[in-house]
């Protein structure tokens, strides 16, 4: 109803589909609803009724639903090599010990991605990428962190933004160079994150939007991810903590206090975290696949979120030693069956709230007007339906940018 | 080197494959393998060296691995409606009482089963297949057992048939008339099982391979279960059994000593009830879908079953109640991060145990010659790749019966 519509050229219309705009507390339905976009930008989200009638191009959605295009906002998606023969070992009775002897563990996938050029990087993340594009995924986060020094760190986060302009997803990178103690540290953890305030985070400022750290007895310590945060601060980085994985270190309330985006995992996290996150706004990323492939039976403190108002997000966490999934869809259904997030819930936590985790409210998240044009279409009405199934891709088309 | 394949016009070679037989008890893998089809069957299956040098068309595989094509051996992939309103419902709070009172639980399926017409459940249950066949899968069983009177138990059978011939795909039918008990006969299972072995078995004989029933305290007691299983012998039907999924009446080991082809779930059973199918060749076909999606604590008795030398499947379980999956592959993750099965018994359990389960040992489930040509050709070259990935479709061509 604004003026702007008058003047505006709408480029495509998406008629006669059910919307979930994400918009208030909940799912936002809107029956017999339309999308008009210009510009790559959303002009109009809501009832047929009231809609502009002019559009170079209708698509009649024959009552689907559409929902915002997901946002997988925690991934380690660039990674040399995989672990799955690691993996087959622990199956067959081989201990921690026995894996490391043979060069398992984080450190293999440092070496492999140390060994990979940023082209070969990109190649083999795009299977990977795919598999997320083909769920409707439109945006992704992507960290470093498997290079654990300057030159390698780098080139991840060259390898992240090129998977940008391989494919049509936009790409939010993540320097994550406080991720593991490389060998070169060993027993100088204090060294390592020098280097990494002093020397990575300066470098990386021009190619990440966001500094993150793993806040863990075998991590780093809440001391040292809080001068990773203040030196990412001072270079303009927002920042993100990987936060009660494993044990309760606070990591999460410390993150909140510096007005940290999100932290991530939250098993450990107590009702005082989680307090602290929902007075700063800290969005609460839960990673279901990193619970169910580790084993994990720590449940993160939903009631208490829901209590104190955190907002949840929902990403794969798609890493090749704790993760290695690649279906927000399926993160869905995990969210829901194992740590008993609603239906609401779970596909606001890979939509609006997911967003908030990156900081891009005012771009994507939600179907309103002046958002990017960024759209799933699905063989389902109803919303239910894409948190219920497991395995199943019911993707009818990804719209990102309006196209 | 038998003398058929000097005679035999050979039609196709897959050259240049890491080959997983699945023959001996691992994974018989041979590199630099060689298959050749004629007639739709394998006629060699082994090292590059020795096999038969002359076919109408070649593939070079690139390295890539492949296994026997996919073989689901318990679902039920046709039934009418979803339930995903209910679940949504359950997330939310809401008791199993409220369920009912909303019209939902197994009764609900059964209703949206008898309303809808063969054509309607072929075409419901498509996307379903669509999925599976997405994976490799070339062999599925379909049960019935939402129909629950003969006329509508038949219709699910038929509708079982028709999707082998929309789709390439074999398809195994069972007759499950006593998956439930009818509301039209509340209070009288042994008058159900009547019609079950009177009307609907002698009926069912001609449409399904095989019968199966619901041993449980919420289904039907061993005695009813016995009076099913001799009757579908009588009428030369094979036989399976869900049991011990929710309690221990030792159905598996009542289905044992009729000579089943398998017992299903088996959370409960027992070591005798192990030692039992051991003695009789009764494959154990867990459904870990089922096991995740109702967050069951009770783990199948894996090492009772390793000791005592049973033969290990697993399958989706496909159905809208407790598992609502669509993925086999993500059973192979499921059966190893749940129940710690180990690589090779994933694999062994949707290939040559999975055919034993439904009595195709001679037909499929192995690379061996003389048995149907139906390859799963993948882009990965460690077997372990196929149960680590998580939502992840390394999929590069489906064969059946050697195209
Ligand atoms: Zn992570
Ligand atoms: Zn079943």
């Amino acid at each position: 109803m604004t003026h702007s519509r008058d003047v505006v050229q709408m480029e495509h219309s998406w008629t006669n589909a059910r919307l979930a705009t994400m918009t208030d507390d909940g799912l936002g339905l809107i029956d017999d609803g339309v999308i008009t976009s210009a510009n790559g930008r959303i002009v109009y989200a809501g009832p047929a009724d009231g809609a502009p009638t002019k559009a170079a191009k209708t698509t009649d959605c024959g009552g689907r639903l559409i929902t915002p295009g997901l946002i997988d906002c925690h991934t380690h998606l660039v990674h040399g090599g995989n672990r799955a023969n690691e993996w087959a070992m622990r199956l067959e009775g081989a201990s921690y010990e026995d894996i490391a002897r043979a060069g398992g563990g984080i450190v293999s996938t440092m070496r492999a991605t140390r060994a990979a050029s940023e082209a070969e990087l990109v190649d083999t993340a795009l299977p990977r990428l795919d598999a997320l594009i083909a769920e409707g995924v439109t945006t992704i986060e992507i960290k470093s962190g498997y290079g654990l020094d300057t030159e390698n760190e780098l080139k991840m986060l060259r390898a992240a933004r090129a998977l940008g302009e391989r494919r049509r997803i936009r790409v939010a990178p993540t320097f994550l160079g406080a991720h593991a103690l490389p060998p070169e540290y060993r027993d100088n953890g204090d060294g390592y994150i020098d280097l990494v305030c002093n020397e990575m985070i300066p470098a990386a400022a021009a190619l990440a939007t966001a500094a993150d750290a793993f806040c863990e007895g075998i991590g780093f310590s809440p001391a040292q991810c809080e001068r990773v945060i203040e030196a990412a601060q001072a270079h303009g980085l927002a920042v993100k903590l990987h936060a009660e994985q494993l044990s309760a270190l606070s990591g999460s309330a410390l993150a909140a206090r510096h007005g940290a985006l999100s932290a991530d995992h939250l098993e450990y996290a107590t009702d005082g975290d989680v307090a602290t996150m929902a007075a700063a706004g800290t969005v609460a990323v839960l990673l279901p696949g990193a619970y169910y492939f580790m084993r994990e039976t720590q449940l993160p403190p939903i009631a208490a979120m829901r209590r104190h108002g955190v907002r949840i997000a929902l990403a794969t966490d798609n890493n090749p030693g704790t993760s290695p999934t690649t279906s927000l869809l399926l993160m869905l259904n995990m969210g829901a069956t194992m740590f008993g997030l609603t239906v609401v819930e779970a596909l606001r936590g890979v939509t609006v709230n997911a967003a908030a985790a990156l900081g891009l409210c005012a771009e994507i998240g939600t179907l309103e007007a002046g958002k990017a044009c960024d759209l799933a279409i699905w063989d389902v009405t109803d919303p239910a339906e894409l948190v219920y199934r497991i395995g199943f891709n019911p993707l009818h088309q990804r719209i990102k940018d309006g196209q």
